[in-house]
């Protein structure tokens, strides 16, 4: 590194702000937690660690903040910025960044190789770059014990990557794709990352009509594979992760959500080695209910971590918005809490601040309300499970399944079609109707916000 | 049956309407084929055996025709619709409907056990109108060559599967739900269906509030499992299909399309027993292409038959209508084309005339349209197929996987990251970028229209 | 009436439910008010002078409850629901009502007319039903002190207005439409109905290539022109309120959303005799945000009443839900607190229990849900309008409008160009950018869930 | 201009191709015409007439060509782009724009200020760039003939504009928008530009939280009284339009379509000054049909011009597409043949190529795929126009209202509801049904593809 730790800590980049601090519900300091305290220990564990937040790198501090389609000129101007294509410019960030970190209180953070370190003229220099700037941040982690929760490697800004990589019709593309890769695994692994994420976001195609659907759905398969091989090579302990999103870029994208991945994984035998990165506002391009991949995921043992963030339903592109739905951040925590938790993965914050939003305060202010909803989420999920009325509800509601000696037959897959139409047949009347209470139930959800 | 087939000849119920003619491009006559010429010899094989249309019963016999949700009062009052309950009434449907069949010259016919007989007042009762109905449908198939393509059972509209039949929280309603299948897999084999269907209508949750998904998917497997084994026993060669469907009635349902089916048969063993019925209107309302899911499921050679309707874009409810855009008719025939034909499945029109067009006519007409439209769709796609120039691009853009030594370990299986590392190292220069021609390719489709 | 009122009393429909009570936020019983307290005063009203509630005949009484377009086959079955067609039936219908308003706490309901009567054979006895049953109306409403909120003409039931009625191709079913609209608003101000609505069930298309959007137009405005001559004849002193809604029964409907219902009654001369009645569902369907139509109705001076319910975003039909998102609940009474209430209109549940929710007892559960959800959206938007915070940031948001003397010139419609660009040339700098601050603003409205 | 034309005639930028000609439908040359043939007279007007094509600056030649939301990385690397920001860039991709129309055939094109010249450091200075640049496209006009449709401001690009120009919360960005705009109003005099469009990128809102919806209309009508003012001032001959656009980059715009603008207009008397710029993607993107917004633009007389482009269904972005569908295009040309052409206004290709289409010869290929596929549609709207058939249907199914007396009256705003309810009582029967034949014109239209 150019220059010492030391000296680093004197150049302050956020000095109108302090160490954020838990003020309670009442506060109106918007650079107060109202919900989140992160060492308030509920059901067992410190909030922290329920939650495990970590801040993204991309949406803050790649240089390209408060751009649009409509607009390549910046409205976030920080004072770092200065050249941007300068590996200078990446370096001073890390110091940035981990000033946010601290300051914020979040534990953990998330990048993409290109985030860090600049692409250079060739894939040997953006490996030399990457080796440079991940010592800096090895020495910032272990400086202020902020951890990386995941990493992964950009396979779609590069113009070689324009048609995709793990599923690029040309083979160059793959392979440089698969060399970009097998470098973040390293990196990953020297970092002690904690998970390792795939999106494919070229991984589909922009017309049918030049594509080979059939072919390029095995060679994302032949990619995976070679990653969990390389993986479990080189040691790295890393939870390998897919992340399902439906289109953008690509006008269709074959990991469009989470039932297609697990289907994906299942096809190709994939399915011990990777989990699934959820990010809702992929989930709602899907045309799924916000925390419906959570859900789905959760109920195949599939659901390993959550890029937290909001959309619009109207906006039909990724705007990674903060979290600001109480009522949406309950029913997430919920699904987190009735799977004991999200590690090794976490609540990664994909969210960029709204180009509207000049201020440099905005950044603190837009992660302590995604930190505040997901808390106060949690703290009405940890009561609605503890008070077990809704359980009670779904436990009633499915009974006959585990009091019915045929139904437990056919659970063991030991029943036949005789048997049921013999069941059936010999019933004098219909089945009796039960109420589904869905508005009862929505009424009782609200007690928790 | 009640009346002798000789006596049923002097009833016609379509006595404005002759055998429905081929008369060519030019003809401006709604009752004539202008495309549609079902014993000519294209690539090989007549148009009726590339198209095996078939008339679904629901749409078109079910006494609701010209009802919607704003109106239970029907527009289609047909003359033989009399008393809409009467075993009699459906007993002449069967006639009204062979001669519809027979005039309008179609080979195959689709329904579900409650179309074509009353449900009654038991199970009992129902299966017994059945056998006395099949009995009819056995007999007019002998004697106009008719087929049936496939049937199914209704497992969502009586109130008994109200929330659900293989995924419902109440055993009972499963049970039915069985025994209504293996009734129709009875009924299939004694009519010589060549296809078995199932779509899951309320098979998914109206609120998650009140469903544990993980019971519910693992019961749906079971069902489809019993099904198998049911399916052998006796003896039935049928292709099973399932229909893969988003939502509607449910707020989500599990089979929400190709790609999620395709991996859902995969995660439990059922992947070569089923393939997949396909209807476009479906496919539009999980947010993707027309002819998507028909892609998708040939590229997973799973494609085993279509409803082929369409709906409209934007509108989020199936609205069954006849197909009419003449260039989704060509992309979807080219597919039809490229895996060799859809036998033993078909192109049912799963469509509906609108509540507007209320003459008698309009049957004829709506139907005679759709096939026109999937006829030239056909001729056109012969001749983008025989030309070749769509291949010819496609295999240029893929050539470097048959060529490079290191692809075809790749797709072996045999590859690793490293040897793709040292490879992309490798190379002095970037991977040379080629256009991807959309353009280009869209103006050549035009060219088959 | 068949039955003298003193006989009506004993036959109580819902035995086992009583007067519906206030227990406050901490009551787990789903028969008692959670926030709303009628009588309690907040902001200088009682809340149900704020909340105007009124439950819908329609979906509630009208024998077709817990059907859906894939079953006829009702779920909820009512013990008065025997013979659906016959009057008597209707006629007990109204006991039923009344008792379920008293018992809930409701001051107000609303009907179309075929809702409340059977249309007969003709327009004649239909209109001789009207009158029978509304004299029964007009007895309960005396006896009970519950209102009528609005009345309005089903002009998209009867098979006779399958292409719409102001917009009909057909002059006669124009002409029957308009006698139908006459006969409600005599029947309106009968029973003193604060409110009359227009809803354009079929005005619109089916398809363009059979309508002459033109005409249709131009004949509906003549329609509502008619509406407005014939009250202010016979003195009925009711809020005319058009209803918005984009699609659904129709294709396309003309009063697609606020604006365009806006745009048109200025582009007629009719925005100074109707207001909206807007209903959240339909401006979902609009793509637009749940109470997004009533900001921009309330903006122009033109929000009349409110149809409270709710959809779900990813469902492209009218789920016409009961509101249970507290967020949004906020969101919609913080417009009606600023516009000063709501009164003459009001919120009425055009809500249907789901097909699931079978229990007679749903009814009062579903009704207090969406009360309570409104209750407390309106605690909060007290709060929010008495704390200021947000009114102080959008003041000075637009500062500049009331501070600058060109700005205010511009607001008077005497500035022009010339003198624009000189007062920009005349500027050193950039126009100084401010931050929206949308992340504090979300995170400050949370506040007062 | 630093080089003198000579020069520049030698410096050709397109060497590999050269005037693009007509060679039939049979022709396989992507570099030819299949359809459309320029001076070919139809229906009494050379193609060129009906059509009116013009290529737009922005997405052909802005130097940002292959960049999309997911990568800052050109593909389209043209040899011209050398230095992004230089004046001499500009200039000289002039030069390639007039070659390029040239060589293309189209006698139009279409810009923003900022397309064209560099906006400096300032609103002088951009001003200063502009009188420039427009110089060398007077000239450049002059020489080949090729004119301007119609020119416009950029009012979103800017960061001053981040919260809109005629409806910022800020004056002073409001004064910068109108002084941008009376510049290009001078400037289009100068060019003789045919039109000159309004396109409210950032009129709208992010978030409703922080926006005064009433005063931002209030101002937007305003801006566009001043616009009309200046225009007649100096004598500017040009048709105003307004282009609709529901969102993007907006989460809200206030000018979401047709109907809404055109309410618009009536609402703040300026319905006689505008007229409207339609695009199909646009339309698309507010849940409308391709075709809709033109239909009901034209229905007013309010259709100017339109900028032909096409989106996916199911892609919720702006994906300007070039129009690739000969059904839409036939019912676009048939609304454009019925309203008797376009002109003054055109059709205007605000289309980009595909990132993954890089050669330079696509710019071509995907102009003349959109133009054909126009004039093919033309050429069969003739033919529907010609033969009547759908004519003499639309005619028939109104014929009601000219034929009964009393409808004449409701036209002539002189009958009553009380004539109505007698006429409708006087009948006998139900009004006759007739069938809209939906499914009969579909198939109709087909025939003229």
């Amino acid at each position: 590194m150019s220059e010492p730790p030391a000296k680093k800590a004197k150049a302050e980049f956020f000095s109108s702000v302090g160490k954020i601090q838990y003020e309670g519900p009442e506060s109106t300091n918007p650079l107060a937690f109202k919900y989140y305290s992160a060492d308030e220990v509920i059901m067992g564990k410190p909030m922290r660690e329920w939650c495990r937040f970590a801040v993204c790198w991309w949406h803050t501090f790649n240089g390209q903040m408060g751009t649009d389609p409509f607009s390549t000129m910046r409205t976030h101007q920080r004072s770092w910025d200065k050249d941007l294509d300068a590996l200078a410019t990446y370096e001073t960030r890390v110091d940035v960044a981990f000033e946010f970190f601290t300051k914020l209180g979040v534990d953990y953070y998330c990048f993409h190789d290109c985030d860090v370190a600049p692409q250079g003229a060739s894939l040997k220099e953006f490996q030399a770059n990457l080796d440079r700037i991940s010592d800096k941040l090895l020495a910032k982690q272990k400086e202020t014990g902020v951890k990386c929760l995941w990493s992964t490697q950009n396979l779609f800004s590069h113009r070689r990557y324009k048609d995709g990589a793990a599923t690029a019709p040309d083979f160059d593309a793959f392979a440089f794709g698969c060399a970009q890769t097998k470098k973040m695994l390293d990196i990953g692994k020297k970092l002690g990352a904690e998970n390792h994420v795939f999106w494919g976001g070229r991984e589909g195609f922009m017309t049918p009509l030049n594509t080979d659907v059939k072919a390029e759905l095995a060679h994302q398969a032949a990619f995976l594979k070679m990653a969990v091989d390389y993986q479990k090579k080189i040691g790295f302990k890393a939870q390998l992760l897919v992340e399902p999103k439906p289109r953008e870029p690509c006008a269709h994208q074959y990991d469009y959500d989470a039932q297609t991945v697990i289907g994906f994984l299942n096809s190709y035998g994939l399915e011990k080695d990777f989990k699934l990165n959820i990010e809702p506002n992929h989930t709602t391009l899907a045309g799924h209910d916000y925390e419906h991949d959570l859900r789905m995921a959760a109920a195949c043992g599939m659901l390993g971590s959550i890029d937290c963030n909001a959309g619009q339903p109207y906006l039909g592109w990724d705007t990674d918005e903060f979290p600001s739905d109480p009522r949406k951040a309950l029913l997430c925590m919920q699904i987190v809490i009735e799977q004991g938790g999200i590690a090794p993965g976490g609540n990664n914050f994909d969210c960029k601040l709204r180009r509207e939003s000049i201020d440099l305060e905005d950044m603190f202010v837009a992660h302590i309300g995604g930190m505040d909803c997901l808390a106060r989420g949690l703290r009405g999920a940890v009561r609605l499970v503890q008070e077990g009325l809704l359980k009670k509800t779904l436990e009633q509601r499915y009974l006959s399944w585990s009091t019915v000696e045929l139904a437990k037959k056919v659970e063991a897959g030991k029943a036949s079609f005789e048997e049921l139409e013999a069941y059936a047949l010999s019933k004098k009347d219909e089945p009796e109707l039960r109420s589904g209470k869905q508005e009862q139930l929505e009424q009782l959800i609200n007690r928790y916000i």
